[in-house]
């Protein structure tokens, strides 16, 4: 080497320095992670998933992966954004519904009367569903859910409801489409109602949203042009062993990489599990009464106790958010940068 | 020009003649579609929906494409292919149900008793359908519709039913998928048994396929495995009015491009042709009992009748299959190179 003229050598040291600096920058795909097992164990699945030659590899018409929503990808807290859409709305609609004022659990919502409104219970909260999701056109509830989404405010920072969005979920995300996974919501909220927000803020697109939906019909409207009504008939719950049959319903092939947080998500979990090859499973536990909420078994919303004794048993990924998420929320506007990862 | 020097002409007329050639070379991406005036409105339409100064540009999220499958993609006679696996099954299953040999509708099966098979109309064929696609597992019956699709072979042709797929919407398939569209599958088949022969047939993965539907249970199998079990009970009908539904519900967007050949694709040509923006709705009229069938408006099997009136009072493209048909099947062989197109 020592006879190489400088003419020769200073172009190879400039490639040099070029790599070495493009290595020092290749940035980490899941800053707002914490380093420790968990993160490996994401960074390694999906580094060997990639990898023609090793074990771990995965072909790219498999990569499937699936996402719960509530609490999985956005907050569940203090109450389900979705049940919170309808108790807005059922202020919205009461003008045109003067029976409200003295019919339960309607006039509960109405009065602000939270005892009440536990008391009406499940069945309850599904006819406050039912009347304000159902009924109408599916563009009619589309122009009812986008209206929403842009006014309302999560009570905890006064700000949109999809601003309550896990940016370490948000990286997972993009991290897995870059790496060629085909990244699915299977999730107990209604369909249309996700679609609503999937796909700016989680770059998921309406075909690849998956939740419970209400018997829809086809008829030609008054205007002479065909029309889908929402009926307030629950066609399917997208929920607990709803989940893997949705999964085969709607995408047909088993997903490799699969999270959650909570007992509704356990057969969707373990249905991925054990699946040959390479699998990925995956919880959110929360943990963090600081920067979000701390529950779990005995928790009304997003109760997690039987699948993290599987989750446990099995090995299974579980997110402590206190110890391994860095940041839990974006910056206001940094989510939208999401937007667009999708091919 | 004429002052020009050789050394600098020939260069020149290199490139012209390449450029001459390359074009000349261009491949008709339909060339088992006669010139006409259905082939140039398919060409005309795709053209238009990729070039982004054009009022027929389509964004290409948007660029959904439908199909129907029997009788649109693959021939529906003498009888829907389903029934002849159904058919083939029964006989297949008879040893395990002794019962059958004096019980209708299987009697008649194994008898070869046409007549009785007709008299036990459609809750007949029904009671066919569940005894022979349900009862079993997912994976169960995936390994008996690939059995079949492997041995069983079409009268017509003595070659598999997969062979009696139309060269025509094989090349419309790939040339929509060229030009950035999405291609789903739409039909009243159940998704299952569709979902079998999709993907090598026509390219089409098994999350874009959408049919008819059992119930299916998700439960922990004898071996400690999650599985899933198909129950004798119709979870959604994939025809008529439920084609909007269905696309609604998995697809969630509004398709651009809809093809059909029956009253059965009849509201989802209204739902596609409906929207703002280009559309494009076609239907196949099967003309032509030389190479394939002809039958239409009183036909048992793909009936088209109002659609067909639809069709014509609304201008959607009705392909003559007689004449707009240079080929209607595939040489043995030349079907599979249809397979991978799908980005």
């Amino acid at each position: 080497m020592q006879n190489l003229p400088l003419v020769v050598l200073r172009p190879l040291l400039i490639i040099l320095a070029l790599v070495l600096s493009a290595q020092a920058a290749a940035p980490d795909p899941l800053p707002a992670w914490s380093a420790g097992p968990v993160k490996q164990s994401i960074v390694s699945f999906v580094t060997a998933a990639v990898n023609r030659g090793s074990p771990g590899y995965i072909a790219p018409d498999d990569r499937i992966a699936v996402f719960d929503n509530d609490g999985t990808l956005w907050s569940e807290q203090p109450i389900y954004f979705q049940l919170a859409f309808a108790l807005d709305r059922v202020k919205e609609l009461a003008p045109q519904h003067p029976e409200w004022k003295t019919t339960q659990p309607f006039k509960a919502v109405l009065d602000g009367n939270v005892a009440d409104l536990q008391e009406a219970g499940e069945k309850g909260l599904a006819k406050l569903i039912m009347a304000t999701h159902t009924g109408m056109t599916t563009d009619e509830f589309a122009v009812a859910a986008n209206n929403w989404l842009a006014s309302a405010r999560h009570p905890a920072c006064a700000c949109p409801y999809a601003d309550r969005v896990y940016t370490p979920m948000l990286e997972l995300l993009s991290y897995l489409r870059a790496n060629g996974f085909k990244t699915y919501i299977v999730s107990g909220g209604t369909v249309e109602f996700m679609r609503a927000f999937a796909e700016p803020v989680y770059g998921v697109p309406p075909e690849q949203v998956i939740g419970s939906t209400f018997a829809t019909q086809f008829r030609i409207g008054a205007d002479g042009k065909p029309e889908l009504v929402r009926e307030p008939r629950i066609d399917f719950i997208d929920d607990g062993p709803g989940k893997p049959v949705a999964i085969n319903k709607f995408i047909g092939r088993r997903p490799a990489f699969a999270f959650g947080n909570s007992d509704g998500d356990q057969q969707m979990l373990e249905w991925t599990a054990a699946g040959s090859g390479p699998r990925f499973a995956g919880l959110v536990h929360h943990t963090d009464a600081a920067r979000e909420y701390a529950y779990d078994r005995t928790s009304k919303i997003g109760r997690l106790d039987k699948a993290l004794d599987e989750a446990n048993a099995k090995g299974w990924t579980v997110v402590d958010m206190s110890r391994d998420w860095r940041t839990v929320f974006p910056e206001a506007g940094v989510k939208q940068a999401n937007k667009g990862d999708q091919p």
